[in-house]
């Protein structure tokens, strides 16, 4: 949507870009698109890098997939396998052949001033020096602030209040956001094959979605997913200065204040309030209900209805018997 | 002075408003503001939500106050009560009454290139792309850098200097002020009254004070106050990245690194040094000459003199005395 | 050169702004610059403050010196020697004689908007609103994005991608390098000193190095340095809303996470690894193949091929032995 994807292109054609060169994989093979396990269909490429996705290889519909050896076993018999030693350096290529340039943030050539396209958002009110991007879809009574960018094809709700000096690409906000000045949402996430010549960047084709009544304060960033989308669930509000980073989803009524950090792709759950500059580590399972006190540093799974503290963050009643012991 | 007052406000409509339906608030009587205990007027509402405010309630001059049941007893007789459930919550209500818009920040109309304007700023020099507000005061000598926006009834004193890309709004700046490039002033606090449904996002009718010859780092964001003001007192430099939130007071000569985050109400001496990275949590008491640690995190009140540091905070030398127990 | 040098100035003025009286200052002595000891040649003046400059001091070719009694006995017999109580201040004061507006980030009177300028850039893309100083050079293939800001003498190399609401002040990028939206780049760091009457800023006369291939993300910000310069090493890939502070000089191929912070003067080997919101003390020396946990707080030298983590940070073994006898 947000990233045109080309092809498609041949096995063989995939295949040489990860730098296999197994001869089967023929040029009478089309490829269409590359997608996760669960989400890739008969004519798509997948990938399966860790035993954590055992489940879903096996029930993968995809066509073909890029595995290592010791991992080819769990997937479905007819799904063709490209063996190579750093599956995520070929996903990253392949990704890029589907998707160029999906692993920068692409300057965007369709941007006009608002003053000459705002017959085409007769109930939005904008302030000076806006820029809008093609295809742009923005709802009634919506107010983007001055100086702010909204790439193309991003897609606004009605009833917004977006701030100035904002930029949005690769994002759908519903009805009745709120972004207050210095947002940036929908940039590339810090994903990379890390290599001592030129690291590899990962293709972001995902977006940033943020859900209805939402609010983000100034200076934060939300980056957009990298196969997957960031989402900010509804009637959640964010202070300032807090990063979000690729594939986190965090959902809804959820309290999150300054200068608080996620890393990427953590699952915060329903009605979670975090306290100022909290950090959570990568990968983590964050329950409903959750307290996070300020300054704590999450580094595991957090089940649902805790209140935790403390760097490396703890139950909170230990928290507070430690720290009076302490003093 | 920054946000338009409307009213006055029958006693009727504020209790309808509170949902308060006790038949004894008349239309006859009339409500001209809003106000804390302390600076509530003969004519105005004021608020009465905890028992830490009960020596103001007992002298508070307020026509009225929404207060709760078990707190109407502290108050003078002759101030009418409106008894509610939620306090903060009536007194939000009543707040954006009186303040229509002062839960956002509202798009300023007023705002003109400054070339069509710097006929009324003889003195100052603009980069470009600047935008000014109307009734906006600018003292001699100051510069004001590119792409940065001065919103409507904001007053700049003489000999400041202001970056690039400064968003600046319901705040007062006084003489030889240095602003760096990215700074966001006068934005709402991350002030709501949480509702699974759709929070309700508190008035912020409060303006930011810096005061003469302070410096404020790239990147940092200070919220405008609630009710109250938030203030940086004179000769304090703080560092890239900050965040202060609502209502926060900062002393004079005070030094900031960067990336310390303030939440909302503390007051904080003079002469007090803070590290980098430090959180300061909120309605704290911090005394005159203290020093916080980097990274330490501030969870009760600092008497004057003292030196801390940790997570929590402790006394410096028991920090020490720790870590070096720990290596 | 990005800041005019004034001068040469006779020592008798360079002397009396150090408020040192000493009638052998001769009016016919001539200073060109002020350098540190090691680069200052023979027209030049140094400063020597710490005994940790003792082996530079000895060998410094310096003209004269701004240092303090109990140290002058280091210095050569030939370097003249002005004796100071407060030697940074002096400093300060001599270096803003010969660098005047080094102390701040002056207002750039040779922006132009790139359409204006863009015959000069043939193989560059510009967004809109680009602002271009004077003496900028950009190599082909670089794409400089919207409502961007490259000031006077900039030097951006070949196929650089450069975001939106960028400032790039007193820098030198290589080729390959990628800045995400709104970072802020060569401002003036967080140098001065104290006096409760008004802060005395340090000149910052130093740039900003980005070596070939780095990145650096969305929100984050790099001091230029004050005598010396800050340099990001090739390859090294910075996150979203990371503080460099002046002076501060990191190697190649360093992974460095969200939120981090570094103050002033550190040294970061090749191949260190950052996890989020970690913070790096001043004046440390992080030698190579280190990696640090996220939310660590390193407030020593951290030798070769170490793993640390913690607040403050201890060898990560260590740390995790800890954590599970904790919980």
């Amino acid at each position: 949507m947000f990233f045109e994807k080309k092809g498609p292109h041949t096995l063989k054609k995939v295949s040489n870009i990860c730098e296999n060169s197994d001869s089967k994989h023929s040029e009478s093979i089309k490829i269409d698109d590359i997608r996760d396990l669960s989400s890739a269909s008969i004519k798509d490429i997948t990938f399966f890098h860790s035993l954590k996705y055992k489940s879903e290889a096996k029930k993968t519909k995809a066509l073909a997939c890029i595995t290592k050896k010791e991992l080819e076993k769990y997937l479905p018999e007819k799904c063709l396998k490209i063996l190579v030693k750093n599956v995520l350096l070929s996903v990253a290529k392949v990704g890029i052949l589907f998707y160029p340039n999906s692993d920068i943030d692409p300057l965007d050539n369709s941007l006009l001033p608002s003053d000459e396209v705002k017959n085409k958002y007769k109930n939005v009110v904008f302030g000076k020096n806006v820029l809008v991007g093609k295809n742009v879809q923005i709802g009634k009574n919506t107010v983007i602030g001055n100086n702010t960018i909204v790439e193309h094809d991003v897609q606004i709700g009605e009833n917004c209040h977006i701030g100035s000096f904002v930029s949005i690409k690769n994002s759908i906000l519903e009805n009745d956001v709120l972004l207050q000045d210095n947002v940036k949402i929908g940039v590339k996430g810090f994903g990379f094959i890390p290599d001592p010549n030129k690291n590899f960047r990962a293709p972001h084709i995902g977006k940033v979605v943020v859900k209805r009544g939402s609010e983000v304060g100034s200076g934060s960033t939300i980056d957009r997913g990298s196969m997957t989308d960031t989402i900010i669930g509804e009637n959640t509000f964010i202070d300032n200065q807090v990063h979000i980073a690729h594939n986190v989803k965090i959902g809804k009524n959820c309290m999150i204040a300054g200068q608080v950090g996620f890393a990427g792709s953590s699952n915060i759950g329903n009605n979670v309030v975090i306290g100022g500059q909290a950090g959570i580590s990568g990968h983590l399972n964050i329950g409903n209900n959750v307290s996070i006190g300020g300054g704590s540093g999450v580094i595991k799974d957090i089940p649902d209805n805790t209140k935790v503290m403390g760097y490396p963050s703890i139950e909170f009643k230990e928290f507070i018997k430690k720290w009076k012991s302490n003093e």
